[in-house]
């Protein structure tokens, strides 16, 4: 085997430290026809290396786990036990990926992490998947289509989506691509099209987009319309289309914190005891939903536009259990 | 220089090869001071010891790239671009982790990806860094505190929690940690203490737990009471405690795709029209906020006990608008 060969046994060996393996000597020997004595020498250079190069290594070390009884590397470039779980939690969560896809991802996290606490992780992973509730999605491929959006973003390019709407119909859009945002279990395109000879922004969901073709046609955005992204998802709400609005409203509910949360651009501009009244800058009429949420714990102040709908909307709530 | 010793030269490349970053000829052999001719021998090596250990290497592969005129190592066990990419847009969007945390993870994320698409990434990862806003949090850090929930919950070891209240008064609590989970933007720890002779389940938010005691007191949950957390995850909404509860509503709003999503047990057993009739298992008073939410689209039609909170939370809400 040509693992006997010394050169190729040691780069064996680091391979397997870096993809974060325990290294029993006696079974590497085993396993190479090689003496234990060769194989810590081998585990020894390495170390040499190491040790001499840890400037750019990422503090990379080898360490013996007596529980083990074999070595391991530590490193601060791989992703600690704990960050991987914290990683494989919200990505579970975010429920936006197809199975396969969601746990090819996770498989390799778990090949760059260490696997000092490999049972605790495992268990936690398996119990995880099994429970996995992707949400529904028309595209072959999410994760295809979100680098394919994106491309087009960065290069500026027009493409023209195919697009399952809300009520089923499918529509065929030529649009600019501005944005991806991800909120509430989808991924979103934010894109602008020509209605009457101006350009709209509008969200897609990309998981709805079913085809996708890239003209040979380039847009420039003007700085002034440029889109702020970071703005922009620190102020949507549930991605439904609408306008730059200021509000303003009263809360009376247990957690006021949670709604400043939830609201990244809001401030509590007055306190009386335990109703505070929050100022917020929002965009799109997702606001609404989240206020009416809230029940009676929420009393829109301001616009008067907005205060009309709360009240139209709560007015025909109430018919129906008239 | 150690670098010229051929050993550790190979061990080198091979490790700057596994960390995703581009190798050239020319610069390798003036770091290292020896000759282009000498840096092609060590990379054939590295080629060699791949491809025939092909099997277990995770299809390790070095390719040349004629853009940026150097090799690269392709790899299935690497995370792609796009899934890199789409778990990035995920971690940020979850907002949980405060700045430094989720750039480390992040740069640790960068550096087992392949770099084919650096500069997109890095674009991507600028802008996005840029903008993030993380949620509000009590604790010193919530990765070491919701990993050592997870011990605890794993050897199953009775804790007393210092905790901060929505009301921001701090309590401390004896609980049996039972489960984590993550919705909207928070980690949450599912736990179970004594009220009155009876264990009862309470959510807590692990960002407010600003201490966490383990006792040398263990617990076991009898087979019939275990928390089932696949479940019980697929049940609750917006973590607040209650109880399990069969609902019927009717949906008449523009997307009950969206509904079905959000309520991962739930069907729909009629359909008139545009207006769909759903059952759901839910878990916890939640399910109120997310069925006011949908304003005059849902109808809620079992059971009495929820159809009555509905029409009085309503009626409330009117009476603010009066």
């Amino acid at each position: 085997m040509e693992l006997q060969d010394k050169k190729y046994r040691i780069l064996d060996i680091f391979f397997r430290l870096l993809k974060g393996e325990f290294v029993s000597v006696r079974q590497l020997a085993d396993e190479y026809s090689v003496s234990g004595k060769t194989v810590s020498r081998d585990i020894n250079e390495i170390r040499a290396y190491l040790s001499e190069n840890e400037y750019r290594n990422g503090n990379a070390q080898i360490e013996y786990s007596y529980r083990e009884k074999a070595y391991y590397l530590s490193m601060d470039d791989f992703l600690s036990s704990k960050e991987l779980v914290v990683l494989i939690e919200i990505l579970i969560s975010s429920r936006a990926l197809p199975k396969n896809s969601m746990e090819e991802i996770i498989d390799k996290l778990e090949g760059f992490t260490l696997t000092k606490d490999k049972k605790l992780i495992q268990d936690l992973i398996l119990k995880e998947k099994h429970h996995y509730k992707p949400v529904g999605n028309d595209c072959k491929n999410i994760i295809d289509n979100i680098w394919s959006v994106l491309r087009a973003i960065q290069n500026q390019q027009v493409i023209t989506i195919l697009y399952y709407k809300m009520d089923r119909t499918i529509i065929n859009r030529k649009v600019r691509p501005l944005s991806i945002v991800f909120s509430d279990y989808y991924f979103y395109l934010i894109a602008s099209h020509k209605v009457e000879e101006e350009y709209v922004n509008r969200f897609y969901r990309i998981d709805r987009i079913t085809d996708i073709i890239k003209h040979k046609e380039n847009f420039s955005v003007e700085y002034s319309e440029r889109l702020d992204e970071g703005k922009l998802k620190n102020e949507i709400q549930y991605m439904w289309p609408g306008r730059n609005m200021d509000i303003l409203f009263e809360f009376s509910g247990p957690s006021v914190q949670a709604v400043l949360d939830k609201i990244p651009q809001s401030e509590i501009v007055k306190r009386d005891g335990n109703k505070y009244t929050i100022k917020a800058k929002v965009y799109g009429d997702g606001i609404k939903m989240f206020l009416l949420s809230q029940g009676a714990w929420v009393k829109v102040l301001e616009p008067v536009e907005l205060v009309e709908k709360m009240k139209s909307e709560i007015a025909e709530m109430a018919k129906l259990y008239d």
